[in-house]
């Protein structure tokens, strides 16, 4: 079994309010920084991983995200996986 | 002004104690999910400014994550920023 690490990004789906985004572009103006458009805040998950393979660990992570990682309703997901060096 | 969209991580550091990443690890395992090793959670926030060059806008970037974004005690941050078509 070789060591993999899935990086997963999970962000609320554009149509979808985001009040934590709204918060940190006005916390953002208020520090004087000008030119924020839009700001969207949403979940950055490392998953350290055994797997026989490349291929199986990212269907293993797909799967983890479809089932706990991320609310399909709202959410999209995407991720990378990438081979570790063996401990 | 163009306009760019930086991607940021902000994770805690690889040593502070992170009881997010240890439910998520502790959720997928009951789902039957194994070979996890680790689970670390931390943000992704997408920010879209207005800059008048990809430098500027990093150098901008690098200032909201040192102000706000990140708390430099416990948690690091990466970004990587990319120009956005016009609108």
């Amino acid at each position: 079994m070789a060591r993999y690490i899935a990086h997963v990004n999970v962000m609320l789906r554009p149509l979808v309010n985001d009040p934590q985004g709204l918060a940190v572009a006005g916390g953002l103006q208020s520090l004087g920084f000008s030119g924020i458009q839009a700001v969207r805040v949403g979940k950055r998950i490392d998953i350290t991983l055994e797997a026989a393979s490349e291929v199986e660990a990212s269907t293993a992570v797909r799967e983890m995200c479809q089932k706990l990682l991320a609310n399909a309703v709202i959410e999209d997901f995407e991720f990378e996986v990438a081979a570790l060096a063996t401990a």
